[in-house]
Order: C-alpha cells, then sequence, then structure tokens
C-alpha cells in the first residue's frame, strides 16, 4: 500500500509508494553536459553580451561595477564545463561567500523583504544557459510559500519552546535511515515527506536563522557538504538536472529561535502533472529511505582522494 | 515594467511579462505525435494488459466488470492516434458523459471526499501511455488546495452575495479582451493571472457548483466547447503537451452558490525551476491578453465543415 505522509513544516501531504520504489536505474538518465562554449554570454571575453559586473572574486584588478538590481546571476566559474560538484572546494565557498556578500548588499535597499537565491541546473531543471550559474532575486514582499513556512515554525516554537527543524535534525541522526551525509556543522537528509525520489535538504545542525548570518568557518564547511551531496547526487543518478533554493528568515526578522535556514535540492527526475496542479499533493516513487541509502553508499571521492 | 497580478481567488501571485511577450512561435514546438501503437496496453486486443474495465460505451455485448477502485483510466477513444481535439464532438461528448457517470458512481462510496479529473497530454506533460486518456482519482480527503480555492469563493460570496466566477465571466465578456471562445453555454478565457503561456480556462456561463450535476444539454455543449478549445491550442502551437483539470465542488457540498465548476488547461511550455520551487510565484512571459488573441484567432474548421 502506497503511504500518505505529511510535512510537518508545511502541513503538504504527499504521497509515498512504498512496495518497489522506483531506483535509479528506473529514471531516464539525461546527463546534464555542458554544450558548445562558443556564444556562451557567461565565458570569458563575451562580457559584452550581460549587463555590468557587480561583484568579482579572484580576478586582478578592474573591480567590479555597482549597479544594484532585484535579480542577479552569480556566475561560479570561468569554466564553461565546471559544476559546483566537480569545482574544488575553495571555489565551492566563493560562490558561497558571494551569495552572502550581495545579500548583505542588498538588504540595503529598504524596498526588499526577501532575498531568494536558487540554482536551476540543467534545462529540464529550467536552465537557459549551460555555463554553471545561480542565481538571486530579490522581491519587494515575502512570498507568501515562505511565509506560510516561517509562521508554521513559529507555531511549533510557540507551542513547544524548540524549532522544529533543530527537532527534526535530531531525531534524523537518531534513526539514521534518511541520512545522507554529515560533517562538523551540517547534515544532509531525505526529508521525511519527501515530494520527489531523492529530493534532499542540507541543514545546519546547530540552530541558525539566516544564511548570511553565520561565523566565517560555516561556509567552508557548507561548500564541503554541498560539493559532498552533488557529488553523490550526480553518481547515483548520472548528473541529473536540478534545483535548489536557500530557505532563509525574511528581511527584518533575521534573527528568530523558530526559523532554521537550509538548502532544499531537487532532483527533476519526474513531471509535475494533472493531479499535482489539482489537488497540490505529490506522489513520489521511491521513499526517502531508498533515496537517502542509494545516496548514502554512493562511492564517490573522499577529501583526500580529490586533494 | 513587467506586471505583478493576483488571482482573485486564490490569492496567488503572477509575474507577467508586458513588453514584447512570448510569442507562439518562440517556444520550442515538441508537438504531441501518438508513436508505436504496438504493444499499447489501451489499444483493442491488449486488454489483459490492464485491470478489468469498470465502464464501457460503444461496445456491444460483453458488459464491463464493476469493481471500483481509487485511481481509474479513461480510455477515450480506441483509436491509438486520436485526441479529443480530433474526435468527433460526439465521441468527446461521450467521454464527458464518462467522467459524469463514473463520478455519480464512486460518490456511493462514502469513504471518498473528492474526485479528481485531469488529463496528461504528451510525454511532456507527465503522460507515460500516448494513447488517448485521461485519469480519475478519488480521494479520502479534500486536497488543500481545493479546499482553498472553495474557501475563497465562499468568502466572496459571504461579502458581497455574488459568485466570483460569475463576476469574472461577466467582467470578460465585458471587455472581450481575454476571451478566447464562446457557445451557449460555455465561455474560454485566459485567466488574468494567468500562472503560464496560453493557460485557459473554460467556465459554464450560468453559474453551476459541480461537474456531474448539469442538465443533459449541457455535457453536448462542453463537449463542442473543449474540442473547439483544443483544436484552437493545437492549431496555434502546433500540438503541444497540455494538462488539463477538472475543478468542481467537494462531496457533500455540491450544490452551493459560491463555487463555480470549470475545467483549467495548462500547456507544458515552460518549465517550473527554483524560483518558483522557492517562492510559489509563476512568471509568465507572454501576456493573457495576446495569448488569447492568438488563440481566438486561429483558423480552424467550422462545425460546419468538420461535418
Amino acid at each position: 500500500m502506497p503511504e500518505l505522509r505529511k510535512d510537518p513544516i508545511t502541513g503538504r501531504w504527499v504521497i509515498i509508494a512504498t512496495e518497489r520504489g522506483k531506483r535509479p536505474n528506473d529514471f531516464l538518465r539525461e546527463s546534464v553536459v555542458a554544450r558548445d562554449a562558443k556564444n556562451c554570454p557567461f565565458c570569458a571575453g563575451n562580457e559584452a553580451k550581460t549587463p555590468p559586473e557587480i561583484l568579482v572574486y579572484g580576478r586582478n584588478g578592474g573591480g567590479p561595477n555597482t549597479p544594484v538590481g532585484a535579480h542577479e546571476v552569480v556566475i561560479e566559474s570561468p569554466n564553461h564545463a565546471a559544476t559546483l560538484a566537480t569545482l574544488p572546494e575553495r571555489a565551492v565557498e566563493d560562490v558561497l561567500w558571494g551569495y552572502r556578500d550581495r545579500m548583505l548588499d542588498l538588504k540595503n535597499d529598504k524596498r526588499f523583504r526577501y532575498i531568494l537565491i536558487f540554482k536551476n541546473h540543467g534545462e529540464a531543471a529550467g536552465a537557459t544557459v549551460d555555463h554553471p550559474h545561480s542565481q538571486l532575486i530579490a522581491l519587494p514582499i515575502v512570498p507568501r510559500r515562505v511565509r506560510e513556512e516561517v509562521d508554521n515554525c513559529w507555531h511549533y516554537y510557540d507551542e513547544k519552546e524548540r524549532c522544529i527543524f533543530c527537532d527534526i535534525v535530531r531525531q534524523e541522526r537518531d534513526t539514521g535511515e534518511r541520512v545522507i551525509g554529515e560533517n562538523e556543522h551540517f547534515i544532509t537528509i531525505a526529508p521525511y515527506a519527501s515530494r520527489f525520489p531523492f529530493e534532499m535538504w542540507l541543514l545546519p545542525k546547530v540552530h541558525g536563522s539566516s544564511y548570511e548570518n553565520n561565523q566565517s568557518s560555516i561556509y567552508a564547511s557548507l561548500a564541503r557538504m554541498l560539493k559532498d551531496t552533488l557529488m553523490r547526487l550526480d553518481e547515483v543518478l548520472d548528473r541529473p538536472a536540478f534545483n535548489f533554493m536557500i530557505h532563509t528568515s525574511p528581511i527584518g526578522e533575521e534573527i528568530n529561535d523558530h526559523y532554521h535556514w537550509h538548502i532544499e535540492i531537487i532532483p527533476k527526475l519526474t513531471k509535475v502533472a494533472g493531479f499535482e496542479w489539482g489537488t497540490g499533493f505529490y506522489i513520489n516513487p521511491t521513499p526517502p529511505e531508498e533515496s537517502a541509502r542509494f545516496l548514502r553508499e554512493a562511492r564517490i571521492p573522499t577529501t583526500a582522494e580529490k586533494k
């Protein structure tokens, strides 16, 4: 019998196939591989094809231009074929610092109420350019989906005096069956009510309410965890298309005890169809316990091997 | 400047590109054409590949089997390559009666609280079988998305003593700029806050709260309108993949003054990506006024020509 699971944070229902869940090889493999770099607007030499730069790391001389917009593109590497899974940890960390620095700067503009950072990787996930990049959109309102998630966490905190995500981290570490990886500061899990096969959440183990307000050492640790997680994804599903979104507190309420920032990663393996549109329910053909096992057991180079 | 529009029924925000909206030819054309009928589980002669039939129209002798399940497939035609746009009106009407008859029968099972009828047409829209079919899922709960939509209509009615959809039909007929087609009983519009390019809503012009409780003549009129609408879609976008969902009142509250049943049609032209997942917002590159104009002006055979 399929299992109905309710996400404790959003109240969203998911139908999870339990008998003979879909395994990695059951999904159509469409590896994301960067195509021809010629004419790529994000490759070096083609700067004239894009609006002016806002922030640049690692280039000697020639500082960035400084207009501040509401939609920014973070080019993750000059290498057209690189990905966050293949870049050196230090380069991934630069991307994470770039997100933070742009958030802090944009927050000076009092019009903005929420800053969303996300990545569309591969055409199936909505990417229109192959060159590795992520996006930042600053919004003059708090999106309803964000407001609901934060408010639901507040209600939980109000009742139990604990952060719901802190409770989830504790429970998942106890049972271990949905844990994909863990390092000093972070843990990656397949959430209990996963909407999609191989959905992953990457959370700080100690409570933190906003992405941009962390000790410096956190970003290096996050870079290692994110790279490790994406390498596992590439290994198990043969470099699939995916989206990730940073979930963080709205502007003006960054420091709080009830909301716990994190990154949600959604591989693009299934299609959202009539049933999902009609009900808001999701049907997930792969139990998260099985997703987690495949990802946890993936053979990827260790940090030592990588160096 | 892009325009922010709020859907009056769901409160959902949509960002609509207004300058030089995307036209039909700007979208990648991936015509849906049925592939090889060999091994098709829905073709005649392959009945052993599917569970027993529940309801059959138009076959002499050999009545259907009668187990009642919670997930049913409506095979729309024995012709593997037919679609609701190409079938004769009478055959489309049979499909619509089939939906109604199955809903009425399933409502005898007191466990069910909502019956969703939907169609995934084409692989990009989530169809896994090419043979023309739609689906019916009976649920033991009212999905939250349905509950919210019905409740929001109730709040509007409570305040204004009018159905919000009746108001929309009146306003759209007045301005005409988002009207795609109209017949005796139905109107098809591009909704004001369309989430997707060429999204369409097909509504009864006179108030009706549930799909299954209508005068017999309504289904013939709906068949004409649905076929006409899908022919326009095929003509303008070269047979795109699409989803449609029937929105109707939950079981036990079928007859009311506040909710207005209708069909929502979503062509699959864009990809839901990180921004939508992160915010619940949609970005629509084609203003509905432009979608409506293309669809309204599409050259399709008239009823007379078709006969």
